[in-house]
C-alpha cells in the first residue's frame, strides 16, 4: 500500500502496535498521536505518561516485564521521597524521572508539548513523528462512586476500583489537535486511520473528544480501522472490559465496534474472536482475524503488517457506514 | 558552659563541625546557620548544597567518600539525563534529587526556606534547629579572569580554575537575616558565636554580607570564635587558600584572623600552626591550638568540645579589638 498512516494510541497496548508501525513504514509515511488526557503535573513536573511509552517503546528503552517505563530502572528517587514524606503514589523511577525534568523544563521555557517531544523523542533516537493529541491541556475525569477523579487518581492511586458512571475531557471543547495532528488529517495521500488497540473510553476518546477531530475523521477518505483492545471478552491490559460493563456495553469485540460506531471501517479481531465475524460483517464492518496478542516484536511487526494489508480490502468495500449516518 | 551557641557555617566543612556540636549541645542551645550564597535554580529545581550537606552529615546519610551527596548514591537519573541531552555539569544524585524536588514543591507553595529547611530535616530525622542564612535570596557572585560567574558556575563547571578578583553577594543589601538567624543573634543567653571550618570568602562572607548581621555580631557580647580552615598553609577541602593568595591575602592563620577581624575573639588552629599564637597574641586574639583536622566523628566531638571550652577563656580575657574598632 502507498499513502499516509495516522495512529492514534494511548498508552502500552497501542505503543505494541505503534512499534510494529514503525518498523513497517518509511518514517515519512507515518503520525503517530498520542494522547494526552493522562497527562498530570506532579511534584511539580509536566508528566505525559502515553507519550513516554510511546518514545520508550520505540526507542527500545521500555521494561518489557513491568510493562511500564524504563528498564533498567532503580527506585532511588523515590525511596527518598517517601523518606521526605512526598508523596509516592505514583512510582517515578530514577531514569524516567529526567524525561519529566526535561519535558517540564521545555515547556515553562515556553515550548509547545510537541516541540518538548520532537526534541526529546530525537534525543532518545527515535526518528519517527511522535506528537501529542494537543499542545493544550485535555484532561480526562472521571466521574466514580468514589467521587470525581483524574485519570492517575482513578488508574494509579485506586488502581480502577471505583465505578466509572461519566468520564469527561476537561478542556476537550477548546483544545485544537497538534499541528502534526492536523497536518497528517489533511493529507491528501492520507492512507488509513490506524487506532492502535489501547483503551477506547480512556486513551482514544481523549483524542477524538476534540471537535476539529471528530469533523476531520468524519470527513476524510481514508478508511478507520480499529485493531480491539478487547480479546475473548477480556482487554489484554487495563480496565477496558471492566469499563465497558460499567457502561452498559458489550465487553467484546462487538462493544468495541458500537463504541468506534460509525466512524470505523474495518475492525482487527483475534482468532478467539472470529465467531463475530458474522455480525461485524452484518453491521457494515469488515474485520480481519488474526493474532491480536503482541508478546514479541514478532508479533508487532507482523500485526502491524497485517493491519496494512486489510487496509485496501476495506477500501474495496462499499461506502462507510459513517458516510451514510453522519 | 552554659547558654546558647549559634554556629555559622557553610557545606563540607563547616558541617563537620556543625555534626560534633550537635554531639555535644542539647537541641535547645544550638542554632546552626547555613550559607545559601551558593543556592541556585536547576532544572528547574530550588538547590541549596550547603543546607543539604548540613542536613545529610547530622543525619547521618552524608557521603564519607566523595565528600558531598548521600550515601549508597546512584546516577541513574544523570545517565538519563545526558542522553536527553540535559545540563549535566552538576551531579545530582538519584536518592539526592528528592531533596531539591520536595524543598522546591514547599517554596512553590509559599513556605519560606526556613520552614522548608526544617521540614526536610525532621523528616530526615534531624532534630537540630539548621536554618538558612536568610529566607531571601542573596547569591555570590564572582568576577573572574574569565568573566562573571555565580558560585557554582565558578566552583562545579570551572572547578575554581579562573582567579578571582571581586566577590560580591547579590542581594546582601536588601536581605534579612531568617527568623532563627535573628532570634539567636538576639538572645540574652548567647553564649558564643562559632565560625565553623568554611571558606571565609565563600561560605562565611555570604552570611556576614547582610547589614543585620554585621551590626548584631558587633552588638553582641558573645565571644566569636572561629575555627581554621586553613591548616599549614592549606585549605583542607576547597579553593580557600588559592582564593586568599588571588586577594593578596596570606594564605595561613593570619589571613583567616585577619579576613575575620574585627569580629573576631579567638581562633582554633591546628598544631601544625602553633607558631602562630604569638602573632595571633600579639594582635589581641586568643587562640586554641589542637587538632583541626576532622577524619572521624570522634574527631568531631573532640574539637567541637574543645570550641566550646576555649569559649570561657576568651571571655576572661580584654575588652575585643572589634570594640574598640568599631
Amino acid at each position: 500500500m502507498t499513502g499516509h498512516i495516522l495512529a492514534l494510541c494511548g498508552g502500552v497496548g497501542g505503543a505494541k502496535l505503534a512499534f510494529g508501525l514503525a518498523q513497517v513504514l518509511p518514517a515519512e509515511d507515518l503520525t503517530i498521536i498520542v494522547n494526552t488526557g493522562d497527562d498530570f503535573e506532579h511534584l511539580g513536573l509536566h508528566i505525559s505518561p502515553d507519550i513516554d511509552t510511546v518514545a520508550y517503546t520505540l526507542a527500545g528503552l521500555a521494561d518489557r516485564e513491568r510493562g511500564w517505563g524504563v528498564s533498567g530502572e532503580t527506585w532511588n528517587f523515590m525511596d527518598s521521597l517517601r523518606r521526605l514524606g512526598g508523596e509516592d503514589w505514583f512510582r517515578l523511577g530514577d531514569r524516567d524521572l529526567a524525561m519529566h525534568v526535561e519535558r517540564t523544563l521545555r515547556l515553562r521555557a515556553g515550548k509547545t508539548l510537541s516541540e518538548a517531544t520532537s526534541e526529546l523523542c530525537a534525543a532518545l533516537g527515535v526518528r519517527r513523528l511522535i506528537a501529542p493529541m494537543s499542545n493544550e491541556s485535555v484532561r480526562t475525569i472521571l466521574l466514580t462512586d468514589a467521587g470525581e477523579l483524574t485519570f492517575q487518581q482513578y488508574f494509579v492511586a485506586q488502581q480502577c476500583r471505583p465505578v466509572v458512571r461519566e468520564i469527561w475531557f476537561r478542556g476537550c471543547e477548546d483544545a485544537t489537535p497538534s499541528p502534526a495532528f492536523l497536518n497528517a488529517m489533511d493529507r491528501s495521500d492520507l492512507a488509513a486511520v490506524v487506532i492502535c488497540p489501547s483503551n477506547p473510553f480512556l486513551s482514544i476518546d481523549p483524542i477524538m473528544s476534540m471537535p476539529e477531530v471528530k469533523a476531520a475523521i468524519s470527513r476524510t477518505k481514508a478508511p478507520v480501522v480499529a485493531v480491539s483492545p478487547i480479546v475473548g471478552g477480556a482487554a489484554i491490559k487495563g480496565p477496558t472490559s471492566k469499563l465497558m460493563a460499567e457502561f452498559g456495553a458489550r465487553a467484546d469485540v462487538i462493544g468495541v465496534a458500537d463504541h468506534y460506531a460509525p466512524m470505523l471501517d474495518g475492525l482487527v479481531i483475534d482468532y478467539e474472536d472470529r465467531r463475530f465475524e458474522g455480525s461485524l460483517a452484518a453491521s457494515g464492518l469488515r474485520s480481519l482475524v488474526t493474532g491480536t496478542v503482541m508478546r514479541s516484536d514478532a508479533d508487532r511487526v507482523r500485526l502491524a503488517r497485517e493491519t496494512l494489508a486489510f487496509v485496501p480490502r476495506i477500501s474495496e468495500s462499499a461506502p462507510r457506514v459513517r458516510h451514510e449516518e453522519g
